[in-house]
């Protein structure tokens, strides 16, 4: 039954893949053909291979290289080692670019938006290594079931020169509506988040007024990524005062955030303006946002965004779950930690239904929504494994789309050249 | 190497135990004869028993049996779980008494103070189940020694009616200096604390005048227990600017603190005013203390004890360990604790040197001091072992002593009735 057997990591493995991606608007302009990714392997001498996924823009991609060789020699028990070669490995990091964000989120923290794949691979063979779900490595899961929420999103109709894509347009309260009609009939999801900030403010109220009289008994949340000045941000929060569960971004900054929170009255969230822990004292201090969304992409890894449940929880300020477009290594372990938090009790966001279902790099199976949720896996670690020639055609997908950082503004500009992603815009 | 098992709690056994304590002073009154704790014990269906150590008061005693009771079932990795279990266990709980500090801190969290035990058991278990030491359980031990303060104390020769002890009388500054002189001598101490609150500030000064003299190296705190008033305090602290590395809970209250803050030049520390999760937000706020006294015992275990030190590290304040009159198991958890989180860099106060060595209930040898450190164990869970003779021994003592709740304050008016342990007091 003891193991006192040490798994020290003997290699790490960074693969850069791509995936299809459609053309969802936001106020930085528009996803490109592909969604860049990275595959983490961490292998131990005791033969054991671990998984992570983070960003794909190509500075990161060096930093997790750089931070891999690092990390050769470290037990996967000791994530305080992991965190201290991660940093190691920045100490002379310019921190320019690899935000994996597009400009929308520049302020996370370097070394937590590095370590997090490893940590997320630390866990996973820390629960191999001893036959537990990365849940139970976690303080055990509370929930058995982990709530998404239906992530719409304007669209156009397919890529530039492309046939439509079968989700077809969706430019206004119509399109949105048929929009979340088809993704909730697929996935059973019980609540709306909108992602906002592509059109003027009064056309995004009117589509949430939409939403909200054909979904009358689901939560919603409107997020226009800080598109909106502080006096149409509380413009709009008084408008929909009782409509949505919270407003997620109306505008940038702290300060601009604890200016509206006095004049509306639902919770403000943020994944933009508290984005790392050094955000949370001034934060708190203004009482700038009511439910910060957590990512462990770029909190740190799961353990460290316990941490930030555990602020929240002090604090008194919900939590929830931001997502970028991601793999299956992802959705397991934002599973596993929604899973073990008990206060990230919102439906977590995912951008899990744009991805071709053909497209990833796990086995199929071990994850499947179910009334808009995903069973936590029981498998030792993540509960997920790697499949090996769907990583190598993803890989190969990477090399010939030649996208080498996520650039939603460029993509858009090939298109409206005069487009200005610049914040806030109305 | 992989082992599924799961490992539920089938049995938990809660035992009383009283060891020797010498006539130690503080603000409320003086160590009676002999101090209380509970030794708990947690058995699970797979044979394994881990270890907890906590208070020993009476109402104390009956809602670990309680809670006990309630964690039948439950699996070791679920402290979730554990903390679900006690939780309900408490449901219809008065919270009156059971604080096991003679009501010098009657403000903690009864759900923290009591899972607490649980908690050290269930990943004392975890680590057996799985080969570890519990600091790789909490993240890795970043120091291999976690080093302890000296802990002195104003003191009576010995007990009165009884002979004196070996320790003598610390009546003075001289008495001070030359019990820093030998219990430095003994266990290579490098940093200093005193407690304080016995004797007119002026006087305490004085003895702080002297320690520094004598150990010129050494930092020093006073820790008064809250026995001043908001001028005294700023006095004392203005006098000791320069002297002491931080000055604990020189007076009573978050408001009180705060305003002392403001006017001193060293780190205020607490234990006494920040005691639970709930008062760290108005701390905060107030920028009341710089240095939180992290206590497993009354912070809901180790864990919960690593979310104080993060947010205590996000809101930029510093991280101590407070400790009261304990046994092995609880020397192992704190050292485990103190290993693993990065930013409890301040030696950490132990009662240690003032119990008789040969009065423990954990096999001898596990944890010895070096230099004023303790070094890590690294056998699997917490690395001491239950002497189950020593553990009978003290609980006969325990049913002869015929103390059943620790009231300093009741014993120091067998002698000085007229003693009134309201603070502030100068």
């Amino acid at each position: 039954m003891s193991d006192t057997e040490k798994h020290r990591i003997s290699e790490v493995r960074v693969t850069p893949v791509a995936f299809r991606d459609l053309p969802l608007l936001n106020s930085v302009g528009v996803h490109e053909p592909f969604a860049l990714r990275s595959v983490v392997e961490v292998v131990t001498d005791s033969g054991l291979c671990g998984l992570g996924e983070s960003y794909g823009d190509l500075p990161h991609l060096r930093r997790l290289e750089r931070a891999g060789q690092h990390l050769v020699g470290t037990d996967v028990f000791d994530l305080n080692g992991v965190w201290r070669g991660v940093n190691e490995s920045l100490a002379a990091d310019s921190g320019v670019g690899g935000h994996g964000m597009s400009g929308m989120v520049t302020d996370s923290s370097l070394a937590d938006r590095v370590v997090s794949p490893f940590e997320v691979a630390a866990l996973d063979l820390q629960g191999k290594a001893v036959g537990r779900p990365v849940s139970d490595l976690l303080g055990g899961a509370v929930r058995d079931r982990v709530a998404y929420s239906a992530y719409l999103f304007y669209k156009w109709a397919g890529h530039p020169g492309q046939e439509d894509d079968e989700w077809g347009a969706a430019l206004d309260p119509d399109g949105l509506v048929r929009q979340a009609r088809r993704i909730i009939d697929a996935y059973g999801f019980g609540a709306i988040k909108l992602k906002g900030g592509v059109l003027p403010p009064e056309e995004e109220i009117e589509a949430v007024r939409a939403l909200r009289a054909a979904f009358p008994g689901l939560p919603l949340r409107l997020d226009p990524n800080g598109a909106w000045s502080v006096a149409s941000s509380v413009k709009v929060g008084q408008e929909l005062d009782g409509v949505v569960e919270y407003l997620e971004d109306p505008t940038p900054g702290i300060e601009g955030m604890a200016r509206v929170a006095r004049e509306v009255s639902m919770p403000l969230a943020t994944n933009m303006c508290v984005v790392a822990f050094k955000h949370l004292p001034p934060a708190v201090r203004q009482d700038a946002v009511q439910v910060v969304l957590s990512d462990h992409h770029f909190w740190g890894g799961l353990r460290r965004s316990q941490r930030l449940g555990a602020i929240c929880e002090t604090f008194g300020m919900g939590l929830s779950m931001h997502s970028n477009s991601h793999l299956g290594i992802s959705l397991a372990a934002m599973t596993h930690l929604a899973s073990a938090t008990p206060n990230l009790d919102y439906a977590c966001d995912t951008h899990w239904p744009w991805k071709d279902p053909a497209e990833d790099v796990v086995v199929p199976g071990a994850l499947t929504f179910e009334d808009g949720a995903v069973a936590v896996p029981t498998a030792p670690g993540l509960g997920v494994e790697l499949d090996r020639d769907a990583l190598a055609r993803l890989h190969e997908q990477y090399l010939t789309s030649g996208i080498r950082e996520r650039d939603d503004t460029a993509y858009m500009r090939r298109f409206r050249p005069e487009f200005d992603p610049t914040v806030p815009r109305w």
